[in-house]
């Protein structure tokens, strides 16, 4: 159970422990093909420079750390943060960096992790996610002097750098799509209240049917889960007036939302328009497929690590905005053919 | 930028360096009202003993490793190992250790990975996913003394402790009760041919049918995506004898199975039954709810966490056998009602 050490490599080589510190450290004093016989073995026998040694000396950790808030059950079907975390890996590894990964069940706990992570020099720096309104995490980053990029914003960040992009337009574009087939009773089940996203996302909601003269129906509150997702369009279907469109936070909701509407035995899209955010591929395998606002969140991912990596280097970083998502119509949205 | 030290602490409470050390390390020489108040400005900003000093000096690094080898476009909608990591967190949570995360390309990439954690004691042990047949890491991880828990097995897994669920039998199960229904043609829509489990799968499936006298229909293999359950589902409804029942290998393909039922106008489960492996929330929220093979895949990871938090203490650990995947019946299995 020993790591592999210089004196091993020395003892297998059958050389001195400064003769493969030289090798090992591009030294003079040892011939080419001892170097390179050297290395071999070091690579052969898993020898790597002492990290711990390294971080004392005053290297970085070369990891970023990320905490996620949210219960298992909801991380478990949430594409979102898989895609996420996939990007991000793609540009860590491509510069040799970890990913330290937490799921935590508070901000406090949450905080205590930063706090942990940056005191013990386990991570130099973070990703901050899912932006609460007042967010406690925001001063705590910045009292710290933890290297952090919030994946959201940009209002709310205080000074920390972010990576945002526009949902409000994505939904004003969706409610200006509808309102155009038609449609004038318009639902939305939402996201987390406290999200500043679903704040945002809210305010464009209802700015963009007091505009189009459009009846913004009952917005429902959710946990992002399918649960939730499908209670709440049993809500909006039961109703007096039922909506005629149902915009989801999430996909895996409005896959949710297809599902009650089938048992409900209400047509989509004639009964029922679904138009679904971000769009994981089962949104184009269901049937009918679902109309969904699209975006590249691996590159989401990776744009946010490109963005910590150079505030963890020191230069100047600020609000960078990423791609707005696009409005992909497909069979699950159609002109309304029933007036209730 | 600076990260706290033992002398902004000293700075802070006006003692000396000395003192806040004793402090800090429970020692005699500082009053317990002056502890309590050092201890107490360490915590305000965020000061903790230096985990490079405690890695140098042979403590643990308290992490552990965990390598993914699947493309990012299928980890994104793959319920499986976000609700793998959410229990192997909640165990590693509870005691103060955290989660190293790698997503990489292949076997080679994944076996680098191995030994520079492992060398640079970035982690004190890893969980090994996704065992392959003659899966080259095994032979890796036993050389390097690397303390590994295999998540599959027992088969193949040589000295290297393991957890794992009988697969074999929760296909049985389903193939009788398939069978005891009237399906005389079932088809099975498998993962990546050469992960053992599907394997394992592959073999329980062919002797039970040929036990109850089931035809085997085709066994179509994928990557596990959604898309390519699609493609396999369309073909094996396309061919000339069409199977009545299609058992997937995870819950994302049966449900785009579903869809691909739904597209070419088979009722389910009147023309087709579709039984999921794996249960995510989806599968009852998609209609017909889906009839699965579920199983507590959180306490899985927990239980995976548990054994090599033991191997690592150097606990005697071997083969653990987790719970069967049950089967549980749903509205997509019933008689069938077509003959073809």
């Amino acid at each position: 159970m020993k790591r592999p050490t210089i004196a091993d490599i020395a003892a297998r080589a059958g050389v001195s422990k400064g003769a493969v510190s030289y090798a090992l450290n591009g030294q003079r004093g040892v011939s080419e093909t001892t170097r390179r016989r050297i290395l071999a073995i070091a690579e052969e026998i898993g020898f790597n420079p002492h990290s711990a040694a390294r971080a004392l000396s005053g290297a970085a950790a070369d990891t970023i750390g990320l905490a996620l808030r949210r219960p298992a059950r909801v991380l478990g079907f949430e594409p979102f943060y898989m895609e996420l975390i996939s990007g991000v890996e793609a540009e860590l590894s491509a510069r040799g960096q970890a990913l330290m990964l937490q799921i935590v069940a508070d901000a406090d706990a949450e905080i205590g992790v930063y706090r942990r992570w940056w005191g013990e020099r386990r991570v130099d720096g973070v990703l901050v996610c899912d932006l609460r309104v007042g967010d406690p995490r925001i001063p705590v980053v910045t009292d710290l002097h933890l290297p952090a990029v919030v994946v959201g914003g940009p209002e709310g960040v205080g000074d920390v750098p972010n990576v945002w992009n526009d949902d409000a337009m994505a939904l004003i574009e969706t409610v200006e799509y509808l309102a155009a087939l038609g449609h004038r009773r318009i639902a939305r089940v939402a996201g987390l209240p406290d999200l500043w996203h679903t704040h945002v996302r809210a305010s464009a909601f209802r700015g963009a049917c007091e505009r189009l003269g459009v009846t913004a129906a009952l917005t429902v509150g959710t946990d992002y889960s399918g649960e939730e997702g499908a209670r709440a369009t049993r809500r909006l279907l039961s109703g007096e007036t039922r909506p005629t469109a149902v915009i989801y936070d999430n996909d895996v909701m409005a896959i949710a939302g297809l599902g009650v509407a089938q048992e409900m035995g209400l047509t989509v899209p004639g009964d029922l328009s679904i138009v679904a955010f971000d769009d994981s591929p089962l949104c184009r395998l269901v049937h009918p497929a679902l109309t969904a606002l699209t975006r590249d969140i691996p590159a989401y991912g990776a744009l946010a690590a490109r963005h910590l990596l150079a505030a963890i280097a020191g230069q100047p970083v600020g609000s960078v905005q990423d791609a707005t998502a696009k409005l992909v119509p497909r069979a699950s949205t159609a002109r309304p053919t029933t007036s209730t």
